[in-house]
């Protein structure tokens, strides 16, 4: 597949940087794959494989023995030349597509050179889409599918990003869809973060005693539901950061209400004031059961209202509001009767799907269904 | 957008057929949308419009204007000079689409020509999929993506039918993207009817007494949610189109339990065997009270096990099982205490959506959220 299928018509030539949890799943669905990927170059943080133009080395590889291939490569990692190899296949007529696995904002820094080379990129990393006004506008600017069309000879690649808001979940796509075909969206309001939803689903069930915030918090670590220091989950900031890419594709009126982007979203911290200067996880978690009465405060508040405590991010378009954090829910609500687990939820309050919105729900995080939103995207490329 | 467009580099070609309901909204939402499509040809029973080929008239037409231009079109309706008006279309090296927004099994027994012709397919109509498995064969024979991509120098038409199932739910895409990114298909479960789930949302709410079950379905008629004569929809044969439909695309094992299509589904019919011979809506409803205490004795047995009923449609794959028919759920379950009004719901149980599935939830009905399922399939296309 990665040397013979180069010259196969019409397959689509990919180059994978980031091959952690994520990157290695989107490689074996490759693999597996019946289309025709040819899988050109792989890289990490330190090397690279790369079988396509200048610098390139080796010229073939056998994919199903990538790991070794990579770990014995001598080529250092170096995007540029990734570019410059990617950009040469698309002028001589073949499809490129760079696939981003990573979280870095160095490599998101630069999707705006692929695609005006003509390279799709295909990525599950929030970093590009949720950051500032000025550089997003870099990364749409000539994107708009109407300029491709009336381009001159080389259209800009396109750049898909489904698994940075529900791993695999239709969430990006579906509200591509609304957007395109003309419904109006009203309010986007759902659970966004796996790691908040397994802590209030265990937290705040309607009753208005329980398990400890600390203790919640300390299970969802152990089960792998949080970032290795749990205050990254607590921030708030991946859910702003979701809340950010979604409100950006609604309208123009949305993007110019972040204008910083997932900074500009009112987000609502978990983490005590008094614990933000604290640097490591460890710390934390030993400090944060000093605070737990006063989160039991808002469970309390929300059970004497028959409610429970759900951290949820929310679009309201028609009020011009993005916000993430804590809201109260009747326990006959979805987002208390019908969440389980880690799950996330979102509903999509429109013009059309009113009075009763459209809701996506299941597991939004986890390496398979997150390389299946990447991979979701790579096949509208067929 | 009808003529001038028609040299537009990437245009899409698009022939429509059928201009009811939703064939009036897909043809809005296109002259809506910032896409390059080229309306070429628009079609009812009797006539057409045709733009392109031979036999074409008129040359142009105003598209806004385009029920007065059609219902004043002296050109017969007529398939095959559309069919070679739009394999001359990609024979120029241009891309056309087939557009049916009809009930036609007539049209849909058409489409293999459509498609071998290079032109696509893009239907609301459940026809074609859900009917005989020769026929079903014929439709996606050669039309593996593989065979495509090494295909001749015409590359066969993509057939796409997300309208089909959910309308505007994303529920034939992402079982397409489950199934082609590798996962493992255990079950799918859902209310599949607008229909159905509108007169049981309303029969049965947990309790043993309530509405009967001819005046809810006499309600159901009364609010635009049946057809013209309930029986079309009390037969459950809708059901099992929408099951024939996703078995086919889960795996060849699925393909062969379905030889006769939604025929072969095993389908629970509402209708009282007494009554099935009627021809007419009107005496069936005159006569469906005298069953009313029948079915009211299913609701009492749900009731006394803390169940609902719900007529729903599964799909047991590790079991080998295609039904549609009433089953029940505790009132705690998603189909009782979050389904409301006509909404369909639809969960997708796999190997990575375990234990919990992968939720889909919405009106699965209605002019504008069907044509938006139209829309989304031919966005693919660009
Ligand atoms: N895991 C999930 O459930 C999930 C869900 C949704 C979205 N995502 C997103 O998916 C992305 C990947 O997540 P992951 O869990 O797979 O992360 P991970 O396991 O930490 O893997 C990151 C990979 O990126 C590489 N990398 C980092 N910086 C790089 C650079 N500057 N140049 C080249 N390679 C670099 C790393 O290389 P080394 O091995 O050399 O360090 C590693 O191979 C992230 O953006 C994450 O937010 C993940
Ligand atoms: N409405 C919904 O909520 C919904 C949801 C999902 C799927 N669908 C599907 O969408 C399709 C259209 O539904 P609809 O509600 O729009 O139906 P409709 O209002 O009855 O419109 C049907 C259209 O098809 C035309 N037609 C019928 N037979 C034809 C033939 N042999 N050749 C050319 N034109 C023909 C009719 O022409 P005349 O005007 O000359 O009779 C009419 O324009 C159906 O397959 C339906 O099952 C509908």
């Amino acid at each position: 597949m990665s040397c013979p299928a180069i010259s196969r018509r019409k397959a689509l030539h990919v180059a994978i940087v980031g091959v952690g949890l994520v990157g290695k799943e989107v490689i074996s669905q490759i693999l597996a794959s019946r289309h025709p990927f040819a899988l050109v170059a792989l890289c990490n943080s330190k090397r690279m494989i790369l079988t396509s133009g200048p610098g390139s080395s080796p010229p073939c590889f056998n994919p199903s023995r990538w790991e070794d291939v990579l770990a014995a490569s001598s080529t250092p990692a170096d995007l540029p030349v990734l570019q410059n190899a990617l950009a040469q296949l698309v002028k001589d007529g073949k499809r490129a597509v760079l696939v981003d696995n990573t979280a870095s904002e160095e490599i998101a820094s630069t999707y705006p050179q692929f695609l005006n080379a003509g390279v799709h990129v295909v990525t599950p990393n929030k970093k590009a889409f949720s950051g500032e006004g000025d550089y997003y506008l870099r990364l749409i600017g000539g994107s708009g599918d109407e300029a491709r069309a009336e381009g001159g000879v080389l259209e800009r690649g396109r750049f898909l990003n489904e698994a940075t808001v529900g791993a695999g979940l239709p969430i990006v796509s579906t509200l591509r869809d609304l957007v395109e075909t003309g419904d109006k969206i009203k309010k986007i309001e759902g659970v966004f973060s796996g790691t908040m939803s397994y802590i209030f689903n265990n937290f705040s069930t309607g009753g208005s005693g329980g398990i400890s915030f600390s203790d919640v918090v300390a299970q969802a670590k152990q089960n792998g539901y949080t970032e290795p220091n749990p205050m990254d989950d607590l921030n708030g900031a991946d859910v702003a950061r979701k809340l950010s890419i979604l409100s950006r594709m609604i309208d123009p009126s949305m993007l110019a209400l972040l204008p910083h982007g997932y900074k500009s979203v009112e987000t609502q911290s978990l983490i005590p004031p008094e614990l933000e200067s604290v640097n490591d996880g460890d710390t934390f978690m030993q400090r944060l059961p000093a605070f737990d009465t006063k989160i039991a405060k808002l469970r309390e508040e929300a059970a004497a209202e028959g409610c429970v405590s759900r951290y949820v991010g929310i679009i309201d378009v028609e009020n011009k509001v993005v916000k993430a954090g804590l809201e109260k829910y009747p326990t006959t609500h979805a987002f208390a009767s019908s969440l389980g687990g880690s799950d996330n939820i979102i509903m999509f309050h429109t013009e059309r799907y009113s009075p009763r919105p459209l809701i996506v729900q299941g597991a939004g995080a986890g390496a398979a269904v997150t390389a299946m939103g990447v991979m979701s995207d790579l096949l509208k490329l067929f």
